[in-house]
């Protein structure tokens, strides 16, 4: 028994794709975590199932290696994108999918091969909240700015982004009364009015290399704020995405696929009928 | 451009295999570091490629994440031996595969349906040393037994493998002055004389999920001091290896096949001369 895959990542956010239009494809949660563990299955942040959509061609199925299904994902709905354009399940330049957050609009770069190489993603207005809430983490009195983008971000400007004290904050900030439901956290440092670099302490994860609706957050306050102009370049360890603040915030960013593959399911160790293959 | 491998694992150490019994194919480091990279490339422990020997049908070109060429690897052999048998490149149930370390035999257990599922390696004869080695680590003393497998090893046998202090003394011992070279260091319980649970320090590497060489040591120091029998099953955090202690060493494992996978090695972002692909 196996299952054809596609492994792919942006920014170093990494995924499992599973086409499954005919919807043909049931993946449980012990199928969804053995094919992310990195040693004894394919090894990814998280599983994405190319559904069908109800109004729009395809809908986004994300799982995260623990099963859980997050709302948003920047870097996956971009890497969903590309995967789609590609093959012609999307078409054009700009298309709509869906995601459990609502239908989002992706917009196709492509290479001179005619490959899709950045997507842009309208990820909605943002939710502007207190751009200068004084919070107590652990005795030090921190100034964030909040912002709502899918999920919930706390916002830190500092002098040097690589000094920043991200383990130290990041998960007072996270945990504190404030957010009740948990908060993402950015340290960020204004470089020119174009490029803000940045590192993201995620709730419920610790740093990651990459994080886009927490890039979209970090440009919304430093554009709200006159740090930076409305169009920037943010660097992360992950790499760069571009952020444009309209009426709405679109994110731009690279979609790599690294390679495609027939996975044995049988290797995996799951129980036979964990995964129905039509 | 693109290559074909194959990934599979022996006790969770995991490896990206590479056909190239033609010789077409060059990696260098920089690629293996990239096919190795877990977000962003496959993701592997190392790179094995299946290349032809000399005096053998097969050589295993064995290369770490970081580039460098272990002499041997107890859990890379087993994967190699059952890419082999599998595909008809090896023969029958017993062959020889060249190694940096010299010729090794390789045993081929397979399942119903004809497929090797577990793989024995001769090891050769151990180099037993120093049983009772007396160490201070660090202000504390220890008593480590020698033994040479390939590569060094010191065994500690503890009361509780689980509460074994391998991160404190695991470093001690390893960079000890009494082990120029360094040395991988074992934490062992024996639960009977046909069973032993342990831990490994791999020297430069940490604490990992298995090591074939270590558990090799741990039953050879096992059966020297009379704690348990010359057939053991020996547990480590990532699965169970059998050793038979004769005139030779033999480990017996699992090697698992997880997915055969097409990678667009333009992807990877390494220099385009970096592989040749004849």
């Amino acid at each position: 028994m196996h299952l054809d895959i596609v492994k792919a990542h942006g920014t170093g956010n990494d995924f499992v794709v599973v086409e499954d239009l005919d919807e043909a494809v049931e993946l449980d949660e012990a199928t969804v975590a053995a094919l992310c563990d990195r040693r004894r299955g394919v090894g990814a942040d998280g599983v994405i199932r190319v559904a069908p959509g109800r109004t729009a061609p395809v809908f986004m199925d994300h799982r995260n290696a623990d099963g859980s299904h997050p709302e948003m994902c920047g870097n996956g709905i971009r890497v969903l994108a590309k995967y789609c354009f590609d093959r012609g399940i999307l078409n054009g330049s700009t298309a709509v999918v869906e995601t459990r957050a609502g239908a989002r609009t992706v917009v196709a770069h492509r290479d001179a091969a005619g490959h899709v190489c950045q997507v842009g993603v309208d990820m909605g207005p943002p939710a502007v909240g207190d751009l200068a809430a004084v919070l107590d983490a652990g005795g030090r009195t921190v100034t964030a700015s909040l912002v709502g983008i899918g999920n919930p971000h706390a916002v830190m400007f500092v002098d040097d982004v690589a000094a920043a004290p991200v383990h130290e904050v990041g998960p007072l900030v996270e945990t504190h009364d404030a957010f009740p439901d948990g908060v993402n956290v950015e340290f960020a440092t204004v470089d020119s009015p174009g490029a803000i670099s940045m590192r993201v302490w995620e709730r419920g994860v610790g740093e990651t290399a990459s994080c886009g609706t927490g890039a979209c957050a970090v440009a919304v306050v430093a554009a709200e704020t006159g740090r930076a102009s409305r169009r920037v370049d943010v660097s992360l360890p992950g790499g760069t995405l571009h952020i444009d603040y309209g009426d709405t915030v679109t994110l731009t960013g690279p979609a790599v696929e690294v390679f495609s593959a027939r996975v044995d399911l049988n290797s995996l160790g799951i129980a036979e009928d964990a995964v129905e293959v039509g």
